[in-house]
Formats: C-alpha cells, structure tokens, sequence
C-alpha cells in the first residue's frame, strides 16, 4: 500500500502539520498488515520541495507481522501517483534497516552549584541521539549546545546562580525516551527538586516563544510579568503550550515545564532527513536561542518560580 | 586607509547594525580623501562568517577626489587586521567598478481596479533592480514576487477588492530611488490618492511584524484592531517602525507607510552579496509574508483606514 498524503502546506505552524499527517507513518503499517498487506510505502512528513526521504518511528502492535514500511521523498511520491493514476504499478522494497541490540549509554550532565538554593534545580537541555541518516545538527545538536552555552554565559559572566542550574544531554530521545526517563526516575530516587525544566527540541531556528506545561497560574504570571525582557529578544509568544520529549517525564515531580519554539518553517525540510547537517543551522539563529534559554534561566534560578 | 570595523553580532536586530556599521561604507571614502588618503579598504558590512565581500552604496563628496574604495570579506578582513599589528603591509586595488551613463527604465504596475471606491488605493511593492553581484532574490525579489502574489491571491479566491490594489516592481532602489520618485511625482500629478502604500525590501524570511510611519493615531489603532488575525500568522510586531525606500517619496501625499518586517537574522549574510540567489529564499517563509501582506492589503481595500 501506498500512502501519498502530503504533508498539508497551508498550516502556519509546521508541527500542526506534522501531527495532522503523523499517522501514516506511525500507525499505517500495523494497519496494512492487519489486513493482509505485505508492504508499506509513504510519503516523507516534509515540508521540502525536494525527494529526501525523511525517516521516524514506525510502531507495529504486537498482533500483526512486521511487514516492510518505507519512507520515500516528495517527488518521487508525485511520479509514483501519477503512474499509479494510469495502471497498475509495481514496487520491489529493498530495505536495510534491522533493530539491534540495546547498549549501555548515558546522559551527559552538567551544573552550576547554586549558591543559596543548592537543593532547587534549574534544569535546561536536548538530547544527544539522532537518526542515523544525517548528523542530527537541528535534531538535536542545537538543543545541546544551546544548553551548554547556558552554563557557558553564566560563567563567562561570572554569575554565581543562587539554585542550582544543570544542563542535561539525554541520550536515546528518538528510540523510547530512556535518558528522559532514567533522568527522572534518578530525580526520583536522590530527591532532587526541579523547579523547571526547559528543553530546546525544534531545530536552532530564531527564537519567538517559550511553550509552557504543568505551570501553575502563579507560575504562568511570573514568567509573563518577564515578558517585556523577552520582547526586546523578540521572542512575544508566551501563550504556547510546550515542553519537550526528554523532560516529559519529570513531569509527575510537579516540575514546571518549558520548550523553547523557534521558528517552525524550515524544520520539516531537514527533521530527520540527510539535510540536518551543520550547515543548516545558522550561527545567528543557534546563538539567540541560547541567549533567550539563559535569560529563563537566570531568571527563575535568581528569583524562583 | 583599511577600515575593519566589524559588524556588530551583539544586537538582536541586524538592521540596528548595519545602521551602526554602514558610515565606513557611504561616507569614509570621503573622509579619507579629503584628509590626502590614496584609498580605502573596508570590512564588509556582513554577519557571515565566510569571506564574501558585500557591496552597496558609497557617496562622494563634490569636494573630494574619488579615490579607490573596496570591501572585502570578513575572514580576509581578519587575516589583514593580523598581519597589520605585526608591522606594514602593503595593498594593491584592482577593481574593475564603474559608474555607467544613465539608461530608460521602468516601473511595472499591475493593478485590480476597486468596485467601490476605484479611486483609494492600496499599494503593495518592491524593487525590480538589484545589484549585480548576485540575483538579488532576497533584496528584493522576494518583495516584487511577494507583490504579484497579493494580486494573484486575491484574483483566486474570486475577491474584487472594495479599493484599487496595486503591486508596484520599482525600478533603481538602489542607485539613487528614481523609480520611487517617479512613481510618487506620476500620483501627484495625476491626483492618485494613495491610504496605504506597503513594501517587502527585508529579505523572503519569516514575517515578525508589520512596520509603520506616517499613521495617525486613529489608523494606528485600526491596524492593531486586527491584531489577533496577524498573530494567527504568528505576526505579532505592530509596533516597530518601518515603511520602504521606494516607497518613500509617497510619504509627501500623506500615505500611511507600512513595512513587512520579516525576522531579520539571515539577512545579512547574503545581503548585497553573492549568495543573495533564488536557493537562499525558503519557500514557505516567502509565502507567509505574501498571505501577511495579502491579508493587510485586502482588510485596508474592505475597510478603509
């Protein structure tokens, strides 16, 4: 079966998009399969204008057989319905892919010792993991280095921050969130507190808002009342809903949580395709993110939320 | 006399430097000449960290001998600046720059005649000349396509505008806006009473805001009566200054001024450069500036300002 919807270019936000057109690769499969199907071709979750397949997880329910489920680029997909428009078509799959064995990794922490609050924690990161298509620059190696950059500015600044600030690395966000939820359960387990948690998990576009989860209403209007401090950064949206994958599961300590949102436009066009290089992330762009995380930062770990 | 003031990366916005940087472009070579100086060699006026050379405008005093004025590119810049702490350094200028004569030339008008009040327009433009350096598909082909896509726009959805929306391509923004005053000294003449004239000159990047001058309070406040529908377009900005250089020589018939304010990371790396090409204007960025643009013109064509 071939699955030819085209991630909807008429949503102003990308991520809307992607979630609208998810399905198709995640669930299709199991779909297929369970009624008889043998194989699973889609069309990539891209906004590009080019044939770069763009891969992601594929889930099969334990009941069905794992048929062969393939990812291929938009053009390609506009040639393949064009020809299936006038007859049968045929498809041979040759696929590489296997599941392998899981190995011992880590995530790759660092902190600031708060100086007055010790024992709060004032947690930013991304994850370390990528797909194995490309380098994984926007997905997520901005995330991580804006979250060194954060301890980096502080200390460059010689801020002594009064709560603890730790910059987290997760490792294996793109295949079950393990880091994430080691993270928490070992947050768990030494009673630490976290009273935020930001991620930057959407690529190092120019920064225009922070996305806010399990925040109080009193939460919501302290960082709202920093709100003139984020405009002059240009950064106006605080209304968003967000989060991130890696500290989603830090979620049940009561932590408060937050996502960096850059600029969705250009995300779908590399998001785990062989583009997501270096390259495509600007140093401009890479660098005011960092600066709006360090500003977050700063400012809960000086005054709390 | 080498100049190697570099462009200040510390501003959020890139315009407020350029506007820092651009007096060792446009009036340096003057002040050198003036004091005995044989030629001047500038630091480009770039964010970019390759070694492209950016050009743009120099102006001589009536007064001075026109002397030899380059600029060359930031890592060259760096390299120079280097050598020239260790002791003397030597320079050869070969440029092969000249000033042509004048030729005839043109604005392209295309326009959707009003069905109720054909004799108000709504302007919406960009320049059509660039410099040769490079396409100029950011400055500023993305504002003349920008502008035929309003017109186009509205044409497919089937809307006849209340008022005359016109999309101006102007010609020679960047050598001295005859194109501009053309246009502005034909309205006169022929008495074309112009209540909005808005232009895209700032890149095809994401759109951030909508710059204005010359409103009245009370158009002020009718275009942030809007508010909410632009920040659908997560255009949330209505408060910055802005308008357009060819657009300026309207400003004297009292026409409220308007200018796309797309985010201005990006832009001057390839501003005046040779990467200002097609590749280098994303498409979903470009169009997002069209429907904002779109969406102004048609509420000014319904309701006035």
């Amino acid at each position: 079966v071939f699955f030819n919807y085209a991630f909807r270019q008429d949503f102003i936000s990308t991520f809307d998009a992607y979630g609208d057109a998810i399905k198709y690769r995640s669930v299709a499969p199991s779909a297929v399969s369970a009624k008889g199907g043998i194989g699973v071709i889609i069309r990539s979750l891209s906004t590009s204008l080019d044939d770069a397949p763009h891969t992601g997880t594929t889930r099969y329910a334990d009941t069905v057989k794992k048929i062969p489920a393939i990812a291929i680029g938009n053009t390609t997909s506009e040639l393949i319905a064009g020809a299936a428009g006038k007859g049968k078509i045929r498809a041979t799959i040759i696929a590489s892919c296997e599941m392998k064995d899981s190995v011992l990794s880590y995530n790759v922490i660092g902190e600031l010792r708060g100086s007055e609050k010790p024992e709060e924690y004032v947690l930013v990161g991304g994850h370390l993991d990528s797909w194995d298509i490309a380098e994984g620059a926007n997905d997520d190696g901005a995330g991580c280095v804006q979250s060194i950059e954060v301890i980096r500015t502080l200390k460059t600044l010689g801020i002594r921050p009064k709560r603890t600030v730790r910059a987290v690395m997760f490792m294996n966000e793109e295949n079950g969130l393990r880091g994430g939820r080691a993270y928490a359960d070992s947050a768990v387990a030494k009673g630490e507190r976290h009273i935020l948690a930001m991620e930057s998990d959407a690529g190092g576009f120019t920064p225009r808002g922070i996305g806010t989860s399990n925040f109080s209403a009193k939460q919501l209007a302290k960082l709202k009342s920093w709100a003139p401090i984020f405009r002059r950064l240009n950064v106006y949206d605080l209304d968003g809903e967000g989060g991130g994958a890696d500290i989603g599961p830090l979620q049940r300590t009561g932590t408060a949580m937050a996502g960096l949102e850059p600029d969705p436009q250009r995300y779908f066009e590399i998001h785990h395709a062989r583009h997501d290089v270096f390259e495509n992330v600007n140093h401009r762009e890479l660098k005011i993110g960092a600066v709006v995380m360090a500003t977050l930062v700063y400012l809960v770990s000086e005054h709390g939320l």
